[in-house]
Order: C-alpha cells, then sequence, then structure tokens
C-alpha cells in the first residue's frame, strides 16, 4: 500500500525539543522518527522504526555470513547468574532490579553473558560442539545517571549482542576476527565511519577488547591516533613510564612558605620569584597535585583514594573511573575529608599518606589502615622531584624526591592524555579526538565459564573450561550517529541503504490531474522495488512540503509541480542539492538509475 | 548459508521436561525451539524464533493491509500515565514495577492503550488526522500468579497490539471490523482453527469486546456455542432470565431440623422423606446455596459477598471474577467470617444477609454497612422458592420465596454454564469447549481518550473526545496454539507458512559421494526459494535423523539414502506420513510441486 503523507503517521516539528542539545536528538524528533516516552526512553514512529529495521539487517545479514545464529533471550531475567559472575553488585545502580510477586530477584538484563553461557552449558558437553557463535538482536536496560543526547545514551536501547564458544585461545582468537570483519563491513554498508581502539574491558572482564568509535565532535569517548598507526580509546592509554633519575645533586627537600598561591599557576609564579632553580624556571609540570577522591565499592564500602598528577595535568574522570572499576568514583566532600584531619585541603603531601604515613598499620593479612591509600601517576618515577603540598596551610615541600623523601602504593592512569603526548608503543605523538561508541568486542576468557561451570570434554576425555568472547552493537545508538553524520542544517539526509523509504514524491500544485500523475509516478517507482513515500497532501504549500522532505531526508525527491504542464518533472538529490528536470515518461528509469548510482557510492 | 545439523544451535531431547504438562511445551522444548529462563519465561532458540518470525511477518501484512502504521513503544515505562488510567493499581500483583535509580516509579507495560493514547494525542488536533490504526510487535510482561502450559501462558510474552482512533462511533465500528477482518485473515493463513466468541472486557474497559479462541481441549477458556449460532467465552454468557412466578399457592416458609445433611444431596434428600412436595420431589435446584467470598478491591480494601446460587450449580471462579473486576475475589477463609458471626457455615440464609438483615443501616450518602452484600444468580426471580439454609447449625428454611420472604442487592453471573443451558439469545441449548485465547478485540470507546484528555477538533471546531478499539494478538501463544494443533505422537507436524524450514534433508548412510549429493541437492532447493535444513552429521544413524525429523517437524523431508545408488530419493510428507521415491533429478521439482500443493491447501 502506497504510503501517503495525508494519512501517515507523521508530524513534522518547526521548533527543536527543549531537551534536546545534539543534531541527531533534534532532528529525530523534529522529523518525526522517535518520540520521548521517559528520560532516555524513546518510542519508535513509523519512520524511525524503519531505519532501525534496516540497520538490524544489515547487522543480522553480517553475522549470520560468519555462521552466527539467531537465538532471542528474555529481558526480564532471575537474578541468580548475575550473582554468580558478581555484576548484580557491579552493575550498581545501573542496574535496573525488581521483585516478583513472590518477591524473587529479577533484573532488566544489561547485557546477556551470563545466560548465554548458560545456555551452552546445557546444549553442549563435546569439544565437537565448538566452535558456536550465537547472536540476538535485542532490547537491553541500563539505568544511567545522565541519560542523554537522544538515542545516543538512552535506558531502554536496542543491542545487538554475539557471544563466540571456543575451546582454546586460537579459537577466541579466529571467533574475535571473525566478529571484528563481520562489524567492519556492518559499519561500511551502513556508511558509517568507524576508527578501531584499543578500550578497556571494564565490568565485562577479559583479557583485551577494541571498540569501533564513530568519530564525532558529539561523541562521549575521547580517543587517541598515532600517525604509526596506534588508536586507543583515552581510557586505555597507557602512559609510557620514563627512566628512573639518579638522586645525585638533588638539593634536599626543604619546606617554604606559599602565601597566596592558591592556583598551581600562583605556586610556580611563587617558586620562581622566591626560589628559583638554576637550570631552569619552575613549571607546573615541577608541581604534584594530590587530589582526594572516594572509591565505592560494589559492596557498598566507601574508602578515601589519594591520586598524585603533576600539576600540568587534571585528572580524567573516565580514565580514574576506568582504573578503578567496578568502583564507582567521585571527587571526595568536605565530610569526607574531615574523616581524615591530617588531609589539609589544597596542602596535601605525600608525607601523611600512603607508605609514608606516620599513622600506617599494616597487620599481619597484609591489611592496611590508619592512612588513605596513595596512587601515583605512572611519570611520577624514582628520582624525579617536585613541589607539593606541606600539609599546612600556606607551606609547600620543595625539591620532594620520589624513593628518596616519599614512596605511594602504586600507580594509576588517572591523568588526562593530551594533544602531543607520546603513544605507548613509539609510534609518534598521539592526536585527540572524539568518537561514540557504536561497536565493542572483547575476547573474555574463561570469566564466565569459569563462574558458571561451562565446560565441554576435550578430545581425550578431558574436562576444559570453555573461552568466550562478547561482541556488540548498540543498534538504536547507531540510528543516531548515522543521524549525526548524515544532516545538514535543513536536516536529515540517509544513505540509501537506512533511508525509511528510498523516493520521496513531492505533489506540489493543483488540480486533479498532477496529484494523479503523482500517483501513478509513485506507483511505478514502487513497482521498481522502490520505497516510496508520497506526499500527496491537497492543502498544503509547496514551501512546507519542500521544507519537510529535507528535514525528512531521503536519498531522492522527485517534484511533481508546475513543469507537469510541459511532461517534466524534477529529481532531486537530498546530499548534493542537485536538481535535473526530466520528462516525465523518464523519471522512473532516472530514479532507478541514480538509486544504484547512490547505494554503489556509499 | 546452508543450515546444516552437524553446526545449527540445536539438541533434541528424548525425554519430557518434567515440569511440563501439555503437548506444545513438551515439544518446544524436546525438539528444541525454546528453552526455559525462569517460571512463564523463555528463551527462543533459532529454530524457535524462525517460527515466531514466521508468524510476525503474517500478522504484519494482515495489519498493513487494512492500513495500520507500524510503530514501537518501549517496554519500561513510567508509571504516571497507568495511574491516570487507574490501572496501576487495577492490575494489582500482575503489574511488574520497579523504582529507577530517583527512586521514580516504572512499570513493564502489560499492555500499551496509555501510551498509544498520548502519543495521538501528542500528534494529532483535528478530526482531519483520524480515522487512524497504529500497531506494534512487542514484548509484554504479566506477572501471572500461575504462568503455565509454556508459550501458552507467560509472564514475558509477544503481542501483537493495535489501536484504533475515530471520532465518533461509526468509526470505531468500522475499525473494529476492518481489524476483526485482519484477524479472521491471518489465522486463516496461519491455518489456526478459531472461533470468535463474545467477551468480557475486564481491565480493558469499553463498550464489548469479542475473543479469538482456537479450540483445544488445553485451552484455558471455556466457551459456549448454539446451532443458532451464538458464540461467547463462558465469562460473557448472561443467563435467561426466567418470568416471575405468582406467589398464590406458595406455602408459607417453614423452619425444620435437617440433622445429617452436610451436602446438597442429603439435604434433598431428607425433603423427600420427611416434607415432601405434592406436585414432585424435591431436587437440587430447588435449594439455593449462599457462598461467602471475600473481594479485594484495587485500593486494597476488602468485602465480604454472599452468592446466591441454584444449588446444582456450582460458582464458577472465572465468572465470578468477570463479574466482579476490577475486584479480585477468593473463597472466604474461616477468619473472614468469624468477623461476621451471623453467618453459620453451611446454614448461611438471606435473613441475616443483605437487606434482609436487620443489622443493616444505610446513611444520608446511600452507604451501606452492618450487613454482608448478597447478590442472586439471575435464575433467582420473584416467586421462585427456595429450601435454603435457616443460620443455625442442622436447620433449613423451606418455601423460602424471593419477594415475599426475602430480597438481595442485586444478581450476579457467577454460577456455572452448563452443556445445554439456554443460548441467552434463544438460538438453542448451549455447547461447552474449551479454547486457547489467541486474539481479542475491543471496542473501547473513550475510557482512555477521557481519562488521558485525548481530544480533536472536529468540523464545527468543537472539542470531541476521540473513540478507540484495541486489539490483541498473543503472538508467542499462537505458537503454543499452532504446536497443540499441529503434532502427533512422534514429534511437531508445521503447516508450510509458519514452518522453520520447509524442507528437511537428511543423508542416511556413508560415503562422500551420498554427502556431497544431499549437500547439492539442499543447495538447489535453496535456489528456488525454500529454506531447508540439512542433516549432514556423520556418526548419527539413520533412525536417530528419522526422529530428529519427525520430532521438528519440518512439512517435507527429502532422505538421500540407500536408494541413491539406483538414482533414487524418498520424499516425504509429514503430516501425511506419504513416501515417494524419485529420480534424484526430478526431487527439486517434485519437492517444489509438494511444496506448493501443501501451501494451497492451508
Amino acid at each position: 500500500m502506497l504510503k501517503t503523507l495525508s494519512s501517515y503517521f507523521l508530524r513534522t516539528l518547526r521548533e527543536d525539543p527543549a531537551d534536546a542539545e545534539v543534531a541527531s536528538h533534534k532532528l529525530l524528533i523534529r522529523a518525526g522518527y522517535i518520540r520521548r516516552t521517559a528520560p532516555g526512553i524513546y518510542t519508535w514512529l513509523p519512520l524511525g522504526l524503519r531505519v532501525l529495521r534496516n540497520v538490524e539487517q544489515v547487522i543480522r545479514e553480517e553475522m549470520d555470513r560468519i555462521g552466527g545464529q539467531e537465538v532471542h533471550f528474555p529481558a526480564l531475567l532471575p537474578a541468580d547468574p548475575y550473582k554468580a559472575t558478581h555484576r548484580w553488585e557491579e552493575y550498581g545502580p545501573t542496574l535496573f532490579t525488581l521483585h516478583d510477586r513472590k518477591g524473587g530477584d529479577y533484573l532488566l538484563a544489561p547485557t546477556h553473558e551470563e545466560m548465554f553461557t548458560l545456555l551452552v552449558k546445557d546444549m553442549f558437553s563435546s569439544y565437537k560442539d565448538l566452535p558456536s557463535t550465537l547472536y540476538q538482536i535485542q532490547t537491553k536496560y541500563r539505568d544511567e545517571a545522565r541519560p542523554r543526547a537522544g538515542l545516543i545514551r538512552g535506558r531502554e536501547f536496542v543491542m545487538k549482542d554475539a557471544y563466540s564458544f571456543d575451546l582454546a585461545a586460537e579459537g577466541l582468537e579466529a571467533s574475535y576476527m571473525a566478529q571484528r570483519g563481520a562489524y567492519e563491513r556492518i559499519f561500511r554498508r551502513l556508511g558509517l565511519e568507524y576508527v578501531i581502539v584499543s578500550a578497556m574491558s571494564g565490568a565485562m572482564g577479559g583479557s583485551h577488547s577494541e571498540e569501533f568509535l564513530h568519530p564525532s565532535p558529539i561523541g562521549e569517548d575521547t580517543f587517541v591516533r598515532s600517525a604509526g598507526g596506534y588508536a586507543a580509546n583515552a581510557e586505555a592509554v597507557t602512559t609510557p613510564v620514563p627512566d628512573a633519575v639518579p638522586f645525585e645533586g638533588i638539593a634536599p627537600a626543604q619546606i617554604f612558605d606559599t602565601p597566596d598561591s592558591p592556583t598551581i599557576d600562583a605556586l610556580v609564579d611563587l617558586a620562581n620569584r622566591l626560589h628559583p632553580r638554576e637550570d631552569r624556571a619552575w613549571n607546573a609540570a615541577d608541581t604534584l597535585k594530590n587530589v582526594v577522591v572516594t572509591l565505592t565499592h560494589p559492596d557498598g564500602e566507601k574508602e578515601l583514594l589519594v591520586v598524585g598528577i603533576p600539576g600540568d595535568r587534571d585528572v580524567d574522570m573516565k580514565r580514574l573511573e576506568a582504573s578503578v572499576a567496578p568502583a564507582e568514583v567521585a571527587m571526595a566532600s568536605p565530610e569526607d575529608l574531615a574523616t581524615h584531619p591530617e588531609l589539609v585541603p589544597g596542602y596535601i603531601g605525600p608525607s601523611v599518606i600512603g607508605p609514608n604515613s606516620p599513622a600506617r598499620v599494616v597487620d599481619d593479612e597484609g591489611n592496611i589502615s590508619g592512612s588513605v591509600r596513595y596512587l601515583l601517576d605512572p611519570r611520577i618515577v624514582e628520582g624525579t622531584t617536585w613541589i607539593t603540598g606541606a600539609n599546612a596551610v600556606d607551606q609547600h615541600v620543595f625539591w620532594l624526591t620520589k624513593g628518596r623523601d616519599f614512596e605511594a602504593d602504586g600507580t594509576i592512569e588517572a591523568a588526562e592524555v593530551r594533544e602531543g603526548d607520546p603513544a605507548p608503543d613509539g609510534s609518534g605523538p598521539l592526536h585527540l579526538a572524539r568518537g561514540i561508541e557504536v561497536g565493542h568486542i572483547f575476547a573474555l576468557g574463561d570469566k564466565y565459564a569459569k563462574a558458571l561451570g561451562l565446560t565441554v570434554l576435550d578430545e581425550n576425555g578431558k574436562s576444559q573450561v570453555v573461552t568466550m568472547g562478547s561482541y556488540g552493537i548498540g543498534v538504536s545508538r547507531v540510528v543516531a550517529a548515522l543521524a549525526e553524520a548524515y544532516h545538514d542544517d535543513r536536516g536529515l539526509s540517509w544513505p540509501v541503504n537506512v533511508a525509511p523509504f528510498h523516493v520521496h514524491v513531492l505533489a506540489t500544485g493543483k488540480g486533479d490531474e498532477l496529484f494523479a500523475a503523482a500517483t501513478h509516478l509513485s506507483e511505478l517507482l514502487e513497482e521498481r522495488g522502490l520505497d516510496v513515500l508520497y506526499d500527496d497532501r491537497r492543502k498544503v504549500s509547496a514551501g512546507v512540503k519542500f521544507a519537510d522532505a529535507e528535514l525528512i531526508g531521503l536519498p531522492i525527491a522527485v517534484v511533481v509541480g508546475r513543469g507537469l504542464a510541459d511532461g517534466k518533472v524534477e529529481i532531486r538529490v537530498r546530499t548534493t542539492g542537485e536538481r535535473i528536470e526530466v520528462p516525465v515518461e523518464e523519471a522512473c528509469d532516472a530514479v532507478e538509475k541514480l538509486y544504484h548510482d547512490l547505494q554503489e557510492k556509499e
């Protein structure tokens, strides 16, 4: 049945929705693709659902091509498997949990590792059953603290999650690479630019993982690349550790009064005025900033932690979070600080924290109490010397030297990565960019199989733990990423492979004959297998129709208007703005050719 | 990619699962279509998902054919709209509810009337926008007290729910009839026998509704039909009200001792022995049984209620439930009865209940207190005379006559409907059967539109409340109903339109040539557009392969076995058991023809 705008369930909006900040969110709502139902929870209107289905279909085809088999799990799951792997606790408040009428613990699944593991355990018993790759395209739930940007970070969203099951590491590697290849084909077919970056595995666990990021200024992820080929999510960047420096010749540590130095800049300024060094000027990188944060562990326990980083850098909360996961992290509040009076805000120095603290007690089992744990940026190696807090207001210590004057409990990746920092693999300086995470592949290894007892008998009849991978694509997020990538100031502009319809036929004019011709042309185009949206509205001006067409963003528009008197219609290409006039009887051929041209270009 | 059993994610089971009672549940699990995840919550394995998708596709095509437009709502919804319509309370414990991290009330939607109403309110403002029909195929949640029979009554299930929006009653009627017609086509195409019966609207509200029942002995619904064309769910059957009887000539009410009469039979026996009537013998239908139940209203308030029915009938709890919805009903416990000491268990009579009770108080606002509410079966009309309890142990009253000796607070449909009862429309005696509810269509009217303020401006610029219908199909339940309808003692036997694959190719024998021939034949069949499942397992006996094929139940099997030496293969038809041997080069033609023949028959 021809889809006509006079009856299609679509109302475009002239105004951006008040809560929308990014283009995809604004345009998907204004153009009638989605509607907000609750924070981070959206309804798919007919246009949006068609795009979603197109994206799903491409994913499904590529999963099937590598031998993936589609199943479908419930979203509502019993808690026990997630308790067995501790994710019930580790997910914290991000997990939607509920009770059934009998009081049983249930959850809305954020991802399904546990269930796939148990299913395979239920079905398989021999190495001959392996390898196997299963997947689903399914609705997932995460109670994000800050749902944002429409479909970019939702609380209910559609995900493709696949899982591979292999007997050994080589098998996992092959399955992982097959998924990686499928992802490359998927994003190419969808027309979505991507970068593959090394990533942190986070709550998922496992040995290594990579993210597929769509480069975009509105992306939530910062990633880095070097000219030499290094690429990683900023969270996964490791800091090259400098060589240790000999202590000889370093001045002894000395405390100075440093009034009116509330900032690093002021402190450096004062240092250069009152206590200049001989070789060069002090700079911010010579200061050691001790930042106090609170960790909340999955069991609910809170812990203070001091992170020491060079004063020319800020703490990157996402890198810090990734380093301490599954604990949640927050800046320490004045109340938190008050529990450790030795911490003088603004003047915290090593001598009262970590292993340097005289209050530290280590019991027979190695449990530490009395002093706050202290972790250092990896740049702070033996022999590096610092200006840092002297644990009293308006006092700093100079020439405090790591390994000579203070120690720490270890290192932590918490400092921001900056443009020009060296790549950890020596492949050159790093360039920073932002991206939207559209896919994430994990070599899980045996974490879930071990926790849930998934073993098979190998060729020698010996029980072996199965090794797993898990592979996700944020399907609804991909729709948003495509909208980010394909729009201009007039509206959306879909690639033909995902467009909700291929052709927008506009009847712009008056008279039954004109509408009859437009209807007929629409039907002919549909007969050729093209999906047509036909603007047959009688009392709507040509201007409104054009604006709606550009907002909705179908790849090709056919205007049946004034030219019809001369037997002509106009064809418009949404991406290029190109307009060509063709005789009405050649319109179908021209549109079809254009469609194939556009498809080839993608 | 050819689907081969050596790698297909499928393990058949020889044993019925312990918790399965009905054939569809047993076979869908044994044949590897679904797996239980939690009570009433199932995982779709590859075979099952294919059947589900086939069913969905038929439904989708027929919804589209009548102009339905597909959208997709979240399953996780904010509570407010459901509070506005009171369904938040009315659904009671059947509703899965939860809090998000901010403490907001959410629910897992059991059905989406509220959300569709609000969406249309958001999009439409004028009568010109109507009529409109929207639908979705979506996962729903109901925390059933007794999930049972696998997919028949689940707690997470797939539903197609459609909603129509019209300006006036005639429009609703047309939309309703369009859905009714679409349902008939859907169930015909699916090959699922159905009966359309009048139904109760229950918690859904609305003026009238009909159910599509698949007749089946394992069905949870009892329905009735008369030769004259009446058909209704037993819950919806109304009892024909007999004419009132004149009081003249009826003996005065008289209390007798009735020792040792704990049952209706014993009471009737005693009556005939000690107090015989002149015209005929007493029988059970002359006794009036007063049954005490407790109602729990949506606001949590409990109420005792006495239901009076002729002693030859039992209370049908489902009919009673339907009559008192949205209140929940249960038999009164001894503790409940103790709150009203005038109720003597086994001897309850009208004089202490309802309007007959001297304890009854009616205040100025018409509120009743003091006595228990009393409702009668509609057969108990003025002038009917009864043997009933005398409110003392071992005592009954005879000749107690309605309208002369006692009154009630009204009537209630609570008595069981019996084979041979008269149809309410006079179309003859009723026949009872059981059915699985696979569809339910509701003329909702303005219940939701009023509660949520869905109005449009009519032709005269006047605001009008929109009138709605809602139309559901239990998609996953349909899969189970089909399995009930199409199986035998060897396994499933799918109609071609829903079968997960069309053809099962079995290589039964040894030697690479035989397997090569079977592979080739499978590929040729796929090239003709048939879906093939190929049993290529090398170390599995022919017997096991045949048993698996019959268990899985694809419509056509092709056996590449011993006959191949003579250039022959065997084709088997699952439904009829028919076997034909054909030359291998004619196999594709023969299978294709058979496929089309089977399709036409459906």
